[in-house]
């Protein structure tokens, strides 16, 4: 039942998602055809996300029963969506990544189509392109909000919401940086707050709140959801941390090779630095040269030093305090159970 | 007279400015002291402008004699200026610039800032923080947008104007780049259409046509405002280009150099590609060795193959065009006068 309710929304939403983005690529061809097959480029990829926040924010709609317009309900959806996309576009500019889930990118995918050497043009050209890009759909994401067919106080508390929410994570993606830079100390309690904002806010907190600003639920509840949702991210961010660093590679599309050649710091990083450990393998992180023989080097530290478990502690615990807030408090059964089942697939998660 | 009431104008734009970035950094802290600390550098950059965007926007309001609230008017100058500053960033961040106006730009401020080597990951911090900011700063225009207090009808217009003017200056910015990389031909036809789009429609068309949508003007008089702000910006962008080129650098704050070591394609560039006098710079443009003595090279080549005076001839046709539009409109006499004024302040610039 639950599986044929998610196909079909599922469905809905993928084609709300495919209707923006023809839309767009319209638009796009009044400024030229070159900026229009930018665009329909930029629909493939970002075609291929598991829709994640968008069903978490229909599934917690329709759990609070909000007598919404499905038009709104599936715009912001797709806002979701699409604001998702946004961030990754400039995530994989900043940390330089070609591939995702082993695929060439947006970036990879422009720089293998540049007509010519050198090699460092079309680099830039494809980062370029999703730098700009980024700024399109983000725009893009921000007018959808502003032209909600709402009551104005309805639809300025959406545009706050989603404004906290970007401000989280650009906030979060900068201490990310500042970390890998070196500009900003690799404190435990540094990459614990990083590691809450990053993901946290937009893709939890940010859909569990805007259905419940949909449904007019009151002041408790919304804070209700912003501390569960932030657990809920905190431990999947944590997760997929996991997963890329001792998990399957194949499966989860990561490798940690990457991360630590970027010198990515993680709570497994900032936990192993402060053991004995670190010294078999502090030269590595942050090295271009890394091999994967490096990687696995590492990967038995965190093992030896008691940093997997350290963080699937953190991730468990993080998943029980999420649904102890939302059992302790007076949300709707089936919004409970929304954040219940949004614990478990996160706590089954192996990819 | 008008002095007067133009610094009056542009003291309460100033101030204007400082409350919204003030808010911002407040807002920034409760995101952490790292985050605000890049919001209050941020504001110290941003806050350099000549407020050209703003001003004409205010010179058009005043023009129309819209009944607007003063709080929106102030409000969407704000706005156009922090839009300017975004583009600003992330053009910087593109063409690889560390200076603007002979200063560091916040790229060039947070590279020197950076604690230590190497100077890779220094270079890193300053593009990834100006591609964060540039979000930022990008979304709270169009967020401050979307909640202003107007009618549903005329927020909606001002969302529209916003929307087309973010696309076709993305464009624009698209094309130049494709065109820099060699990842677009460099036909003049190309080169025209990115100069007309990648400042003219938000430095001109959006100020004017926004004036017009408080004004409550109808559509002959918005399409008359689109067409003499595209001449006007058109105009603008080519006399940028002449004062990058053969103009004075240490009035304007830039240099042929930097522009030639990207390889920019502007009209003057585009024009010498077809005269034999290109075979005697053909080497120098877009080669990263370039010295001042190539430079001055292509000066010369500039000034023998006529495409100086091609890019002067093109600055007084436009702006002769963009007073013939509005002189030929059922426009306010005041209105007619702001553009007029618009056309001589660009035909005398020099910075």
């Amino acid at each position: 039942m639950t599986i044929d309710r998610t196909q079909t929304v599922g469905a809905r939403l993928e084609s709300a998602l495919d209707e923006f983005f023809t839309d767009r690529v319209r638009a796009a061809a009044t400024h030229g055809p070159e900026f229009e097959a930018l665009w329909a480029r930029t629909a493939e990829h970002a075609g291929r996300g598991k829709l994640l926040r968008p069903l978490l924010f229909l599934d917690t709609v329709e759990a609070f029963d909000a007598a919404a317009d499905p038009a709104t309900v599936d715009g912001l959806g797709v806002a979701l969506e699409v604001l998702h996309y946004a961030f990754l576009l400039h995530d994989d500019v900043i940390d330089g990544d070609l591939m995702r889930r082993h695929r060439p990118n947006l970036v990879g995918t422009l720089k293998a189509l540049h007509p010519e050497p050198p090699a460092s043009a079309a680099l830039h050209w494809g980062t370029s392109s999703a730098i700009l890009m980024g700024d399109m759909l983000l725009s893009a994401v921000v007018l959808r909000c502003g032209r909600l067919a709402l009551p104005a106080d309805v639809r300025n508390r959406v545009l706050d919401l989603l404004e906290e929410a970007i401000g989280e994570t650009v906030a979060g993606e900068h201490l990310d940086v500042g970390l890998s830079d070196g500009a900003i100390p690799p404190a435990l309690e540094t990459v614990m707050r990083m590691t809450a904002m990053k993901t946290a806010t937009y893709s939890f907190a940010l859909p569990l709140r805007l259905a419940a600003a949909l449904a007019g639920a009151d002041a408790e509840a919304d804070q209700t959801l912003a501390r569960a949702g932030r657990d809920l991210g905190f431990a999947f961010q944590v997760q997929d941390d996991l997963l890329s660093m001792v998990g399957n590679p194949a499966a989860h599309g990561k490798d940690a090779v990457s991360d630590l050649r970027e010198g990515k710091e993680t709570v497994l990083i900032s936990f192993l630095r402060a053991t004995p450990h670190w010294d078999e393998v502090a030269g590595v992180v942050g090295d271009p040269r890394i091999t994967q023989a490096d990687a696995d080097r590492v990967r038995a530290a965190i093992e030896a030093s008691g940093a997997r478990e350290f963080a699937e502690d953190l991730v468990a615990d993080r998943l029980r305090e999420a649904i102890r807030t939302v059992d302790q408090s007076s949300l709707p059964g089936p919004v409970r159970r929304v954040v219940a089942e949004c614990a478990e697939r996160i706590e089954g998660r192996t990819v």
